[in-house]
């Protein structure tokens, strides 16, 4: 079978994704937030917090900007720092009640996408999208598509 | 049910499409190149060149970062720009003799990965996974799901 962009899994997961965060981007933009800052809301630990370490690999981001993210939400009293007591080296950002608040508007965007989504498909068919996605997870994490020597 | 990360349609998509970028750029960068660069170079069309204004959309990108990789593109030897006949506001990128190597190198990166994905999933599987992401393309690009009223 001929490759085309609509028969390329990276291609569609790519388009796909693309289509996803401009959407949310221009949701949250509403609300003068923006997607990263609803993603990062969602990863915090609402009750114990989370070690600042542990945000970037979860996020995806690279570290300068994720401390331009953290920043950003820590002036706009979202978040705040405290000492790790587990870690003398390592930082704990925790939400204020004003973040633990956004932290509900955002996971009810979420909600919203992913019950719309969810209704215009059979149960099988979204047990399906996320074996696709495990599957492509795996083969990427233990490097078997351009390693397979 | 309890919505989680692992039944998050949106976390899956954009877990596995950093995953499957971050693959994509590490496999790059042993040829000096990056993912952005692969994509351009197979977005642009090999036998009548593109116009400039038409990648910025294919590629998702906004039009400042797209001008910084065209120009570094150029700089490679990679591509090259011509007067578009049809347009004299707009320009036509083309790909050099090398650029359209490269080209063909891109391509069997991408090939491959689809290649190794689609042999772990049997054919309905990946026909699932098209409907899944063209149904979420439709919701997004119709305004299905922040829009609903």
């Amino acid at each position: 079978m001929k490759e085309t962009k609509e028969t390329s899994i990276d291609h569609q997961l790519r388009a796909t994704w693309q289509a996803v965060a401009k959407m949310y981007n221009e949701e949250a933009s509403k609300y003068g937030s923006t997607m990263a800052t609803i993603f990062l809301l969602l990863t915090i630990d609402k009750h114990t917090g989370s070690a600042s370490t542990s945000l970037g690999p979860k996020m995806g981001m690279e570290a300068t900007s994720l401390s331009r993210l953290l920043k950003s939400m820590e002036e706009k009293g979202l978040i705040y720092r405290e000492k790790n007591p587990n870690d003398g080296r390592s930082v704990l950002i925790k939400l204020t009640d004003f973040g633990k608040e956004k932290r509900e508007t955002s996971k009810q965007s979420v909600l919203q996408f992913n019950n719309t989504v969810k209704q215009k498909l059979s149960k099988e068919e979204v047990a399906v999208f996320f074996k696709v996605t495990a599957t492509i997870n795996n083969l990427v994490v233990n490097k078997k598509i351009f390693n397979n020597i």
